[in-house]
């Protein structure tokens, strides 16, 4: 027997808004993928794949809202516990909230300040390839802490990450450190974000923006990290025409001279659902390569 | 604080048919099995297990349907994503699906026409023994796509295993063709279905019929495979007296010379609840075997 | 999309007292862990965690409670059937019940008479270091069974472990025999406990009490193993001042000559959450150690 779960706002205030809840929420997609650099000369597989997320909320007294986020199909999840139960729990897809005035303060699985505030710029696809445009942040070790401070147009981040790992394995060591800050300027129209990260071995400066002119969205990153002499940089538009939007993106990983060109295309269907495709021309040292896919999303 | 999610449509009305959402049901099973091949001469033991199965659904503006589904306590669920999340993803549990007037296309960790639409006879007990009637199919890989049409009484179905497995292991090799068509013609009286798989290694065709005489519904399976001389065949019956059903099955799995002989009883004790028990003598050259068990079934 | 479960009795009387549902709630916890026994001089790091909990309900036509639980995060929770599906399930973290004017009975990842009747005393801190108090059970294997029956302010209650382990490994093996039995006194100023558990190679007896004296509740625990010489023991006492509480305790584990005395502190923000942090000191033979945390805890 299926149980169905409203999702009206107006029902929910008869349920009195200081009650602590969980919410459902999920993500699927399925399609067909090219891989150019699979097999002898490429292949095409499917791929689908389902996300459920359990979304925890509640309100203090003084008005301090908290919560709590997981994901139902994350393995490693929240269950290492070892010992007198004196845990950093592996935290392999979860976080907790508490946020007021004072800003939010996140912990376990969360991004740092350069994820968070600088991001990405678009890709193209229905999912699978959606990380070819994709330049690296430095990112940090399982259990870390991330805050965040908005005033107006303005947001600042400050993120560390676990600086000793007292389970799992490594047990007992002194972990590398990761420390990040961040800030960024949003408005409707236009935003810009700068980003610093540091760890034993390595420090990157992010910087990043995004402008809307009409129909037309750019976006574009630049990533400067000491251990290389070139910048990595990625750029993209993304192109609205009624419910369709078209993709192009760009980016450069600089040392390693490798290059991506990607083209796509998704039309909404309303309700959730979506249809999108998309191809990445990989252009490397080794040799070039394509990838592509079409297929369906859906968000319930 | 417990949350309760409501079972009535009447309000459900009101969140408004457009909108995606996640609805949770479940099952749940306690017994005694005893295992006549277990041990040196058999054992008893307790059964238990608790099944919770997430169910999201929404609909495009044209009317399309689509949805996904994954159970909550599979390991290795929808997380193998490789490299640059060019995944095909295992899917140990999930489906994702999209529907409309064109019939069902359904991707991911989902049964084939064979299974679909010849299914398996009755078995009998709460469950832990509810296998043992089964004659298998061919089966496919992990991620499979499967698409069905419904016409009145006929359904026809069409699906294929993964041709091409990109992770997790084995990586970037080609796998196993497993391909399948069926049809079905069911009324409210009877049903009858053909179905063929194919891979590289076996082919096998598949005819399964059920009829449904006053309290009585018989069910029969033969499976020729052509890797064997003998067929196999497996046939039920259930007996329905007021709330209690009597099942009795019997199954000759060809070639290995193996029979199962079962017999079992479930009485319906309402709100999803039922008791049952049976007993399954298993003849096999290497000697024979009794299984029983006796327990409660749950279904919320 | 986010849908918003209900946590109004009232709307569910709409939904029909018949129908089996699956509940959600949760608990989450953050903050930081002092460990005196990690690294050269102690650490101290970040520790956060969700768990989320399916809890399924029914009600047979002749008045009889069923249901099951489940978490969300528990790694090899209920999914390890083998060979014909006769399996005997790990059942890591899930449990089934049936309750009626019989009482209760529980299979599945359930405790024995001992852990639910005579229980802990009270911890201290946020979440991490709240097993520093405890005295612990002999326990059972995986799969057990637990009947408990309430007359009044007496509780009864009879456990068994799973006297033999059908799978995962080790396979097909008698395993230890695990008996409990318990019987408890409650109202609302004092409870005391007894248990009394044997498996085959050791038996304990356990003697547990609490009272309320005003704002203040003690409770004591003590504890004799017959493979031991000197009984374990353990006392607390919270002390509450309006949304405050103290707490304070000490346990003794006998002959390992190992104490620990413990001073916290939690205060209730409403809403289902609270701040708290405690101090353990532990005096060992091997040396004298410092366990601290404080952080937040939610339930939702």
């Amino acid at each position: 027997m299926k149980k169905i779960l409203l999702a009206t706002s107006a029902l929910v205030m008869v349920a009195g808004a200081a009650s602590a809840e969980v919410a459902l929420s999920g993500s699927a997609r399925m399609g067909l993928v090219y891989d150019g650099a699979a097999g002898a000369s490429g292949e095409t597989y499917f791929s689908s794949r389902v996300r459920i997320v359990f979304t925890a909320s509640g309100e203090t007294d003084t008005g301090l809202s908290f919560g709590a986020s997981m994901r139902a199909d994350q393995l490693g999840g929240n269950n290492n516990d070892s010992g007198a139960d004196k845990d950093g729990d592996s935290n392999g897809d979860s976080t907790v909230f508490i946020s007021g005035a004072f800003g939010k303060l996140t912990m376990g699985d969360t991004d740092g300040a350069a994820d968070n505030l600088v991001g990405q710029v678009s890709g193209v696809g229905y999912g699978p390839n959606d990380a070819l445009q994709e330049i690296g942040f430095l990112g940090s070790s399982d259990t870390s802490v991330y805050y965040e401070y908005s005033a107006g147009a303005l947001t600042f981040g400050l993120g560390a990450g676990q600086l000793y790992q007292p389970d799992p394995t490594p047990v007992g060591v002194d972990t590398e450190d990761a420390l990040n800050i961040g800030v960024k300027y949003a408005t409707d129209a236009f935003s810009v974000a700068l980003a610093y990260e540091t760890t034993d071995t390595v420090d990157a400066l992010h910087l990043g923006g995004s402008a809307t002119f009409g129909a037309a969205t750019l976006k574009a990153r630049v990533t400067d990290r000491d251990d290389q002499s070139d910048v990595q940089w990625a750029t993209s538009v993304d192109y609205a025409i009624d419910a369709t939007t078209i993709t192009a993106f760009y980016t450069d990983f600089g040392d390693n001279d490798t290059q991506h060109y990607g083209l796509g295309a998704a039309y909404d269907l309303g309700g959730g659902a979506s249809v999108a495709g998309g191809i990445v021309q990989q252009n490397a040292p080794a040799g070039d390569t394509t990838f592509a896919d079409v297929g369906l999303k859906f968000s319930f």
